[in-house]
């Protein structure tokens, strides 16, 4: 009954077939390997994109930073939402490989940039010239740090805004194949055709063992990004075994299975709990996550039985009150089984 | 009748006559002049501080970065309000002498970090270890950018919240003789004596040409102060005319005389306002600044006239309706005249 | 016959399985799997070393910038053989991760540091004080990127250099277990009881699919290296499947074994080529691989052959003279085969 | 009697007339005063370029590494005399600026770059793609470190053998006059009509109390070179006095007469001491600077009644055999007396 992270469940069994299989003989190394050109092809197939550069790194941290840094001037500054990976979790990553940009928080519901707020934010950006940072890039979360899910045509609109001001886009996508799955559009109109510039397309929480692609629609920063990679520390030498896990991704669309598997889970385990009157859902439920608000006997009742999970904000203090209220984020995985999240259901409810 | 910055007025005749008499002979360059041996031991004892460390750069952004940089490490974060200088003036220098630190931005009336927003930002910072930027420097401006003080209670209360973290606190005191005058304080009692371990101590915006002093309160990042500055391009060869500025500066109090003007002028220019019915002042008066709130045909009768100042901020729509209010910021300096002010009082009010 | 690099063969058959057995259930994330617990014991035993600090990265490049940006200050330098594997082949990694400190290449025979070179560098360092770069750290390869190996003696001797400037030394050991293995020595004698402070600890060139231990000889530095860790982008979410990797390849000695094979190749060959007249050994041949002069015919005629290794330096420009000499790097590694040996001495000897 | 560095001699007293003739009034702040438009429309002129570039920043060390970092990515490398100013006397400013680019040294006699040893440099860099850092920007000081000039044919020969790879040239003139001068011939023929894209146009060792223009040949860097400025701590607000400098050292061909007096002491001290069968001079003097080699004794006389100059290099370890000799740096500048001169060649001559 393992609701922590979508990183702590196992990686898909296809995925570790690829690696064993790829584990015979000699193969170029630094992404020379046979298997990379399979990779390649198959991204661009997928997103309709004949010209993109497609390159594998280990972490989501290392494919958001890496990005960023490509596109974003160290004297400019990065919009993203305050609840983004790019400013809560990375440690400071995109500030490092760009050189010193700044990251401008905006806020929004559910954890989605505000049209407004973004519009607002560009307006009156850079008041007194160069005594300011300047624009300098847009980054979306989709799926969204708290579960909910852009659609192609609020995308689209955050992205107008950013081009209004010539600056270029960035998706983390760390999670989107539960996007792609949620939304049911094709990878392309969620990013290139909406306007994106450069996309972390998340493999490692969604059933690989760590790899995430960066795909760049446009060739301009190819040879950049790969400076950047290899001068960060992340082009593997044995790259053939992060190719193959994409491969084995890429194939037979087991990356939108995996990703269906883990949203179905997350729905029906919100479905449970919506019956529950203790317990009330704090987001949209469009991806694999889920954020509750319940009593804490309901918490610690969980804990008791084995459940798994964060209370999340993850330094939310515990008083102890008898009417006491937490709040917690419950992650489901391609893993995640049914009787794990009736487990979960019956612990958390107050039926 | 110039109100638009004291970077804008002149500087004191008593260290341009000093520029003038330090040009004699041969000096020893880089800070091994004799001028700057009595900058040192003036600091110092102005300070009460005799193991202080004090160093002299050309501008202000350099003192408040290079000060950070030795502060706060590269994977921390700056506590700073808002409205601080270090945040929206120097086009990211922090960031980049911190080789990509983090600004948490804080709010608080009248530009002062509120106590309880800081300890609230201090209590909620890395909640999750690694993952985040961890609690690094509290950077205090006083004046404020708003043309406030903050207290020597009050600096010390908000250095407190930091110690009890470990973290080190920096003064911007690129106003700080406006605060001294306006507090009647020691300066010891501003800084060390509050919890203050690195102060930019300001000269440019009160008469000299282009001067600022770090005074680091304990040896320890001394020499890597030194360090920092010439790799930072900051070291001056002929450095004995920086030190003949600060010389001049400190002799005969020359520093608190010219802060005296100008704060008397902002005081003579709010008194004068304040009998004018549609002139509101926005932030309390304890500096050398006012920020006012008036109608558009003030603002642009005085224009009309030969008024320099901004409005503020720099970038308010002026959509020109009839009961229209427009924001501006009136500068004093030590040259500013008594004419001068009860011209701008004339123009601005509806008298 | 594959002798490009020890970075194109297989992964050792223990250590895919160790990656398919951890693949089971969930496992904490982010390096706090119970597997890495058995890693970083099984090192402190290797070492013994109850105190060291060990992290896992994926590629040698991350491990050695690592290292190097917490002992090495932006504004000093880095003591390296001019043909060491940080100048030459990170792209610049060690001056991203420092901030820009510098790398001060140093000769020597073989690939290996001169002493006397190291002493005088150390000696003219910094001759002007705050306008020059500072004394900042050794970095020492062991084996070397030319296939020989310092002594247990050479290293100490060295170290002892660095220290009586109290700097620290960091060992780029991407083919440590081919240097202990050839020198019969303990990786304790090897390491921190020759003063070494930071180690990277190699496992990619030596059988594993991409992991590299950094082994930190005292606490102070640790959770700055996580910090600096996770801000590069190198702290692997789903970390269980670096551990596996690590803790196979201590596990019975399999990382000497592993070793042990791939020197043995190449001495085999080394052997084989002695008695052909007309190929000369560049280096001394004391690790896994071989630099080698011969005639140009013997380098096509391999080649048709399907031979497979690198002209080295890469760059060597080919006249086609009839006399003409060309340079090759030859590497073995764990997987080489006796008959790939035998029929590369076959085709480039004159027999 | 002081030879020690054109740092250390006084300003000229045109340039501090026109710092006092400054201090009138209010004038814009940041660049925007009216002394800066003259400076500019000077610079331009003087250049035959019409649509250079003109910018003012206080120190060589500020001019060169702002330069270069608008010249050369992070990932590149920049080619340099192991001599120049920016490996040996910037504490690693142009690696902090660019991000942590490399310098690649490179020899030649009298402080001038070899030109076979930059198209070797050159045609051997990065041969093996994204694992070296690339071919990033050619720096070129002149007059040199060691006193010597290059002329116009040489630096079109550097200039050319760079631009065959795409990449840009800096000039490092700190000694910018002394080298016209020495040449006779124009600035724009040293510079851009040479293949020149950037300059550092000293000013402070030749008169100036502290500023120095960077001049950029085109305008698509100006914009990022603004930023950076700010960025650096280096943009002054009271721009004026760093502009009455430089529009005072530009008219009348002010910089010219104070270079030539330098020039001519040089030339006076190298023809007296010529005729010193004891002394020998170790670099053509071509500028305004000495680099001789003599008798301890002569050293130690000279010391004793009072002449001051530097041994160099620096760090020279004195045995006081009798028969040691020491090599000394002997520079001259704008304000240097005859009768010093023919002091220090009594002094240092076996007459």
């Amino acid at each position: 009954m393992n609701f922590k992270s979508d990183n702590s469940g196992p990686a898909a069994p296809q995925v570790v077939e690829a690696i064993v299989k790829a584990n015979e003989g000699y193969q170029a190394s630094y992404g020379g390997d046979e298997i990379m050109e399979s990779v390649t092809e198959g991204m661009r197939k997928l997103f309709d994109a004949p010209d993109a550069g497609v390159f594998l790194v280990s972490t989501g941290t290392a494919a958001n930073a890496l990005c960023l840094a490509c596109l974003c001037p160290s004297w400019a500054t990065i919009y993203c939402h305050e609840h983004s990976h790019v400013e809560e979790d990375e440690c400071g990553a995109p500030e490092f490989y760009t050189g010193g940009a700044k990251l401008t928080l905006l806020d929004g519901k559910h954890a989605k940039i505000d049209k407004g707020a973004l519009a607002s934010a560009l307006a009156s950006a850079a008041p007194v010239g160069v005594h300011n940072v300047q624009r300098g890039a847009l980054s979306i979360t989709n799926a969204t740090e708290h579960g909910s899910v852009y659609t192609v045509e609020e995308v689209a609109g955050l992205a107008e805004l950013a081009k209004g001001y010539q600056i270029p886009v960035h998706m983390d996508g760390a999670r989107f194949a539960n996007a792609v799955v949620s939304l049911d559009c094709t990878p392309a109109a969620l990013t290139w055709q909406s306007g994106i510039d450069a996309l972390s397309f998340g493999g490692t929480k969604n059933g690989l063992l760590g790899v995430e692609a960066v795909v760049l629609f446009g060739e301009e920063k190819c040879w950049e990004f790969e400076l950047r990679r290899k001068r960060g520390g992340h082009l593997f030498s044995k790259h053939r075994f992060l190719s193959a896990q994409m491969d084995a991704y890429l194939a037979n669309g087991l990356w939108l299975d995996l990703a269906r598997r883990a949203n179905r889970s997350a729905a029906k385990l919100a479905e449970g709990l919506a019956t529950a009157s203790n317990v009330h859902l704090l987001h949209p439920v469009e991806a694999n996550m889920l954020f509750v608000a319940m009593p804490l006997q309901a918490h610690v009742r969980a804990m008791e039985h084995g459940a798994q999970y964060y209370l999340w904000p993850p330094n939310q203090p515990i008083l102890n009150n008898d009417d006491e209220i937490v709040t917690a984020r419950l992650v489901c995985n391609w893993s995640t089984s049914d009787s794990e999240i009736e487990q979960l259901i019956d612990l958390l409810g107050n039926s």
